[in-house]
């Protein structure tokens, strides 16, 4: 194809752009996926869920139903508060946390992550003081950035956020106004915050006059222990509480929703009006319709059994192959453990040879704000490739490590 | 069901809102599309595209087609740039206007309304200086307040933006970056910018160093005379064009795109990558599949012709039943009409009246920055209403205005 745009004069377009794409850039993770799509490797790196798994028929048998039925409804515009059936089945579904909500509490979203980037659109002002774990989910670090965000951050253990070291640093820092947190096996570390944590974090973020931000995309993927409440039902008046349907159902079809107090779901739908009209009818009545038939619960009950088996066959395969002086989280549930190698070790310039190797991982660095930490840690995800290659790609991981150690 | 959210104490959220919520309010045009699932209305109010034409059948076979034989590519997470085969269609359905690019010149969004958030998320500061026609598209309008942008307006004729008014704006705004413009059956005006101030304008933008963002959702649609060559093919080198599948194919699925020079694109991937991941990949491949298959030709064709015909029947009744001192705008295509009334008239007012009597349409201020001016205008739609209801809707009308007229 000839192209006329391709060849034109570059007019220098930096000298346009807003103070705020000076933080942008693009995201580890996401140029990680592009490798995942080269056959040969065998990849932790993604948070991808299995594919074998997708409910195919499940989502034929819906769409033909739902087109069939309401199609001038499902592909006509909607209203931005989103589709009412979806809102009440969510609504439904959140109470067996001991949540309960009204209609007007919770947003449809286009994914969780543009829950974050709309949470940040009317919260944050360039400086505004934001805490998170370190490490932390590196799609939240993008989103505010994009916003000049401010991060503090405090240390994570093997429970999680250590929520005691949290007044020292609000002290010291008085005008920070969020937290965000992620409550149940967290991204990227694994590590799931015990009740008592949680209430203790509800406590100081109404000493502090904080608001809080639970992000909560595996709460339902839970393979060992029981549900713990979320910080939603302990600080319900000033909680922000995300979830999705990417894990549990496909994430292909963009669908998360927000809940939270009515004046901030309110703001939310305002700067969702402005950011992309609503979220896609047509996948929130699909997604309704296999919910209502009850195909989403009996599809996670199956998707428990998978990923547990594969996180055990990980976590097998870590105690067999890994070098000495390399350690890993324990998780309850979720995508993801967390592991930390020697301090010899830097895992971002590992990647290359890994990759040589047809392995990759997420380098620990992507999950520190300004990439100041993680050098020596790495995330491996235990959804997307199955028993086999599990234990090939830690076996190469490991070999990988042990000559990296040796040199 | 029980509430607990609900009953909360408000603690106070506006305190913690950030400087850009301000401006942020929800559309009139959004309010008025709730406003048109009241079934007794006959809405000109929405841009909605008539849902009995929707092709129900071809989504349907397309949803069928690409669950079973892609079934695991189109349900998971895919690259923010975009499904390669639907922009290699969209790049080569781009060429009849004689735009060549290549595949990295355009980016797949979740709407045009995105686009457009993403534009201002990459160029606008607070206070950044951006020109629009008066009247111009609400929606955005609404995506860049919340940026926080300073809009500057000049005047629209039967022949859109008058272009020769802008060298005397730019003179007194040497700072203003940014020009908005819809070339093609403006909304809310209906006008189409011809050849000629589409050249003066390229020419000025390069005199003063201007990006011109050209917003085109409706040029397929054109019922009478001849395609206009793009600004884009005027100014390739400073030129953001915009277009979408929710006018010629749904809405509902939210898809549509942004073209541009090859920086621009690799900055609005930055940005969506934090604004929501990607577009979802099962709404991208099945309407590549439906393009493919030469089925949105197709329709296309078919809509012209109802369109058209629906255009000219409320054209006639405008004709029969409005009273003198009443005048319109007559397209060339698109979805909407403009029509002013007396000043003794305010439209906004008189929308209570007219919903009383069962009929809406969108008052013309909603369209002006700041709401400064269109208080004797409206926007008509004639897309939605089948003949019978236009010729009826009119007449109701027709009768307000009359009334409003003599008190």
């Amino acid at each position: 194809m000839e192209s006329m745009i391709m060849s034109v004069e570059d007019i220098g377009w930096d000298r346009y752009l807003a103070d705020r794409t000076k933080g942008m850039k693009s995201s580890v993770i996401r140029e990680l996926l592009k490798l995942t799509q080269k056959p040969e490797i065998i990849s932790f790196a993604g948070g991808l869920p299995a594919p074998e798994f997708f409910p195919i028929r499940e989502f034929d048998e819906a769409c033909h139903y739902i087109l069939t039925k309401h199609g001038e409804i499902a592909l006509q515009y909607s209203p931005t508060e989103g589709y009412q059936p979806l809102i009440e089945y969510i609504a439904e579904s959140m109470s067996k946390y001991g949540i309960w909500v009204e209609l007007t509490n919770i947003l449809p979203v286009s994914g969780s992550q543009q829950g974050l980037d709309l949470v940040g659109k009317i919260f944050l002002n360039p400086g505004t003081k934001i805490i998170t774990g370190r490490p932390t989910y590196l799609g939240a670090l993008q989103a505010w950035t994009a916003y000049q965000a401010q991060f503090l951050t405090i240390p994570l253990d093997d429970e999680g956020l250590i929520v005691e070291e949290l007044p020292a640093l609000l002290d010291a820092n008085p005008d920070a106004r969020l937290l965000y947190v992620l409550t149940n096996f967290h991204n990227p570390a694994g590590t799931t915050l015990p009740y008592e944590r949680r209430l203790e974090l509800a406590e100081i973020a109404r000493r502090y006059d904080l608001i809080l931000i639970e992000d909560d995309p595996y709460g339902e993927l839970r393979y060992e222990g029981e549900d713990i409440t979320p910080l939603f039902c302990l600080a319900p008046e000033r909680t922000i509480y995300l979830s999705t349907f990417s894990k549990t159902l496909t994430p292909g079809i963009r669908l998360a929703w927000v809940a939270g107090p009515k004046p901030v779901i309110a703001r939310l739908v305002q700067a969702k009006q402005g950011a992309d009209l609503h979220t896609g009818t047509f996948v929130q009545m699909i997604t309704h319709d296999i919910c209502k038939r009850g195909l989403l619960r009996q599809h996670v009950k199956n998707l428990r059994k998978v990923y547990r088996k594969r996180m055990y066959t990980m976590l097998d395969a870590l105690a067999e192959h890994m070098p000495d002086g390399v350690t890993w989280t324990h998780p309850e549930g979720g995508l993801f453990l967390w592991a930390t190698v020697p301090e010899t070790i830097d895992t971002a310039e590992m990647l290359e040879t890994a990759a040589e190797r047809n392995v990759a991982y997420v380098p620990g660095f992507a999950f520190y704000p300004g990439g100041e930490g993680g050098h020596h840690s790495m995330r491996l995800n235990f959804s997307y490739a199955d028993e086999e290659h599990t234990v090939e790609g830690i076996y190469r991981l490991g070999t990988v490590l042990k000559e990296a150690l040796h040199t």
